[in-house]
């Protein structure tokens, strides 16, 4: 029997997200798609960097079906793109969340987290949980049991 | 009044903690410990990335309290270090979860996810979610409502 830090991480879903968005400023291009950017030069300015990285990782976002692009025509100028988030990008809100809340804890400056998040129908403050099908919450690693789908082609992957 | 998309983004914790973590092996390293993994050895095996890259990231993970360093000798060799996740490491597991997630659903092949979580006390599938302090599952962005802690210092940051 292989223990967890012998086994293939080839399949690993971690590493195969993070092929994708394993680099900052692509999250932060994601983040900057959720708080309503969508355009090139908005982008630009909201984030400093420089505009062939900016072009380069909204094309690759683009490819990646993260971000899709509407044609738009502002008065006197030519037809440009806006770059706007798809479900499956609607779908990373999880990952920016999670990084939020560790950046909450543990990075603030003396003025404490910048801003929190009230869920619209009670007010109630939101947070991400680890729950279980049967609702139970889950507070650490050490709750979890990693279960393996091996197949012929690979082995399996323990988180 | 700012919109979102107008507000300063200075004090962002997500912009914090990818400024941290922004980079695909920083990641991966995290997910190693996860695994178990202590050595310089092993990471350099599972990870197969250039030593002096792994020696840079396992070098800023303790500096940023991520990893801590424990001492340890093999009979006949020098004394070496383990890197151990800290408190401030371990809570990094919902990150690692949501990018995971996001990944089963976006990006494996055809196998399918290669594992799953469950729950060691009931055996219950174990996933991420977004719930209040009212208990209400939130189901996506549109029932947030973003509240900004404005401070003399710094602008409100609207996610």
């Amino acid at each position: 029997m292989q223990t967890a830090n012998e086994r293939d991480r080839s399949t690993c879903s971690i590493g195969r997200s993070l092929d994708v968005l394993g680099e900052k400023w692509t999250f932060l291009i994601v983040r900057e798609a959720w708080y309503g950017i969508t355009r090139f030069a908005d982008f630009e300015r909201q984030l400093g960097c420089a505009r062939n990285l900016l072009a380069q990782r909204l094309h690759m976002l683009v490819a990646e079906g993260i971000l899709t692009t509407v044609p738009y025509q502002e008065r006197g100028s030519r037809t440009r793109q806006r770059y706007l988030l798809t479900d499956k990008g609607k779908e990373l809100l999880p990952v920016l969340v999670a990084l939020r809340e560790w950046g909450d804890r543990h990075l603030t400056g003396p003025d404490g987290p910048p801003v929190h998040l009230d869920h619209k129908d009670c007010g109630g403050r939101v947070s991400l949980q680890l729950r279980c099908s049967e609702d139970h919450l889950v507070e650490g690693a050490d709750d979890l049991v990693p279960v393996a789908h091996v197949s012929p082609r690979s082995g399996p992957d323990p988180l």
